[in-house]
């Protein structure tokens, strides 16, 4: 039997846009359609969207939360693991996931997708910030068009 | 809205006795019928067992592999996360439960009851071995009767 | 007595540039000169670099190994630690350091440097990649003119 | 070049008897005389008196605070790393030492002894704990004599 397909949705907490945290929303729902499996940082902003959009489907969502307190966990989460690992769950995450979907720009944001990139985790991107490296501007990962197209993308790359 | 409680089934792998992989069965198919969450190492033996358990009452599970393959996975877990982190793993698990449930003796088990020990995760024992301390000759742990009352004493203590 | 300054030095490994390799010698050379301890990834390129400008300064430099093999490390490290974390040292190192210099550019470097503004860790940047946000396109860190330069403002920034 | 060996030294912070800490002392002088580096959990009790040691005879020692915060450290330490781990610090320790050396006995010493044991680094006891397991009551690594017999065995085992 083929494992089921674990993805991270990664992108900003509070400082999420009102656009980030639809798809976010979007994103979460369209995961569970497809059957994978939600990995994410289980706090607020794109976290907690994705995780109410997969629960409003039902699905199954795991959060890695940095503190040591389960209680503070997104609403809907299937598991919530309090790591004490801190900043250190991004990468944690970035680790256990099988393509990652970023929605948006942050700091955090960027050491998951940049560590993803390092290590062979491919990345689907919905807006977020751009990197200029000597071959010139590109953004962090593979681009889509909409959240469906985004889970379309990450679940082809996971199975690739 | 009160988290589920999370529990943590330890106990040996490839080592596990007959009376081991017995017990670790029912603690899986009890810790589901009490609406707990199982989190285990994931591999074989104890582990295993447990989780064929949970499986079987259709229950949540989660396993932190230690080794960077999903599909090394002991098969019915919900979720298989692949920590890469190897041994250090167990150190993870431990912080993640609000109680745990040895079941037997091993090396690798004794290194997770001692850091609960240490950190004031409650430890519940099914057999498995016992140290000699200062005060004297004593169990890892609070001993349990039975798969059902050691699922019983950890979500007691896990509430405490 | 305050503790001495404990200053990461990242950058690319086999990928670095012979400027990058040249501006990591003498990064390493002045964090002696100036009382620093050196913390990096223990390997090639920028690393290995750094760790020969301090080792030629008679200096004190920790490289935190992404294995489990000691004999790895660059050599003219005062201590190799073979974590067996992979690439989540990258985030153990940011947390470790008082601030960071990134000599140049890559993904492995941008996810320290990503996970270093997150965390608050001061970041110095000689050369290297850019982002775009939304405030538009600007370097990872406070840009330095010279290896001299960029460890005494990463002193600074330490120190402050 | 063959790396430097590094030795672990691991035991109760404040619950140390006056006997572990003279002990401590004694491995900490004998590790420097024999050329190691000490690694050690940066704190109180067995890890400050092992520092204290090491730092008369001027040699080099690196403690893995489980803390953010560097200025917790042992006095004498050449380098404090916090690693903001808490007690999976002591997991890191165990990997990245190349035999342990454990004085006196408490439930942190107990699960890197254990780790250790799980792993394939060899341990030498001074006085601690003792476990049993089906094949009776044994003592947690090869007991050493004094803290010169302690670091002896621990340079041999590290070398085989």
């Amino acid at each position: 039997v083929r494992p089921v397909a674990c993805i991270g949705v990664v992108g900003p907490g509070q400082e999420a846009s009102p656009q980030d945290v639809r798809h976010a929303r979007e994103v979460g729902r369209a995961l569970d359609r497809a059957g994978a499996v939600l990995l994410c940082g289980g706090l607020g902003g794109v976290m907690a969207a994705a995780v109410a959009g997969c629960a409003e489907e039902g699905g199954t969502s795991v959060g890695l939360l940095p503190g040591s307190d389960r209680s503070a966990a997104a609403p809907g989460l299937t598991v919530a693991l309090p790591t004490g690992l801190g900043e250190l769950r991004n990468g944690l995450l970035v680790r256990c996931c099988d393509a990652l979907v970023a929605v948006g720009g942050s700091w955090g944001t960027l050491s998951e997708v940049a560590l993803a990139r390092r290590t062979g985790v491919p990345v689907v991107v919905l807006g977020g910030w751009s990197v200029r490296t000597p071959d010139g501007e590109q953004p962090l990962g593979e681009p889509a068009d909409d959240p469906e197209d985004a889970v379309r993308r990450a679940l082809a790359r996971a199975a690739g």
